[in-house]
């Protein structure tokens, strides 16, 4: 069977992803504790799609001799597997083992993600890349750690003028210490949305 | 003892707590259940403190015999007592029992409210009053419903560039429904946020 597309992100409680100039710090000072959901993702994912700014993010925190798949890189060192990084700007990311970059568009790079996976879950990274999916029909899941803070400003986890509503399913609630781990089904493009009366 | 003042608000995942032209249609639809935490704020809720959006939208659904307390107002008829507003247009405000308008500052209103609930909490609704609210270091508590969907435009929860960050701690969770019910202290004005490692 094929895997799912999953959208894993950490939130703040207003809605931001990352902060006013994508700082992440906020996500590691959060009193979080080890999260079932977090083990689940990361025993189920065979593959990565991610935009251009989590890969920036993720490879300006880890040493060049860790690399990205080191305990200051994806999942902390706990996940091995492709890694697909959707960008317009190949030219200018670094040489990284297990990396392959991608210009395709959206339905292309799940399609490469999908089958480099293997049959388990495909997990993307990052709004854009999320955005993309949601319009595209083709993101399954979103989960959320939500961090208890309000951020007040940076990268939002969706929404501009004119997008349409996606109504969703929450399919899971857990605490893994101050964080609060939520899981939802995305309806079906064209279909209500599950959960209303 | 005096009571705390809370912020009550049900919002959709992507952060949005009225649609892009206050539309709260999204807030009925969601397959709900019975809300203990909503029972507890019916139940120790000494006064409201609005802002004219939230007006406005609950004149809008009652008619004109039910009244605020009626069984389309304010809970949906289950609380009565002393709701103020504050707007600066008090002229086109229609008469109601129990309304009083407010064009005070947001301390002279929170004031105002206090002595009103008498010893029982204060309740805001409004993006604007809440802001103004964690600005001047008057919030206590933030009572979330999360409402399972993304709404992708309309009235956010917070945040605009350059207002702070406010750390906050988790202090309940609990399903009603699709509905997830989430209580936060606001971490003091110049304390450090609560939830940090």
């Amino acid at each position: 069977v094929a895997g799912k597309v999953l959208w894993h992100v950490t939130m703040s409680l207003d809605g931001f992803i990352a902060g006013a100039d994508d700082e992440m710090d906020w996500v590691f000072e959060v009193d979080a504790a080890p999260s079932a959901t977090a083990e689940e993702m990361i025993e189920t994912m065979g593959a990565i799609l991610a935009g251009r700014r989590w890969y920036d993010m993720v490879t300006a925190r880890y040493g060049s001799r860790e690399g990205i798949y080191g305990p200051k890189g994806v999942y902390g060192g706990r996940w091995r597997g492709p890694i697909f990084v959707l960008t317009h700007r190949p030219s200018d990311v670094r040489d990284d083992a297990g990396v392959t970059l991608l210009s395709d568009g959206i339905e292309e790079a799940i399609a490469t993600a999908r089958a480099a996976a293997e049959g388990k879950n495909v997990v993307v990274f990052g709004a854009t890349i999320a955005e993309q999916c949601l319009e595209a029909g083709l993101l399954d899941e979103i989960v959320v750690h939500l961090a208890p803070l309000l951020l007040g400003d940076g990268v939002r986890l969706y929404g501009e003028p004119g997008v349409g509503r996606i109504g969703l399913e929450r399919t899971a609630l857990a605490e893994s210490g101050q964080l609060t781990d939520l899981r939802f089904r995305v309806a079906q493009p064209g279909s209500s949305p599950p959960a209303t009366s």
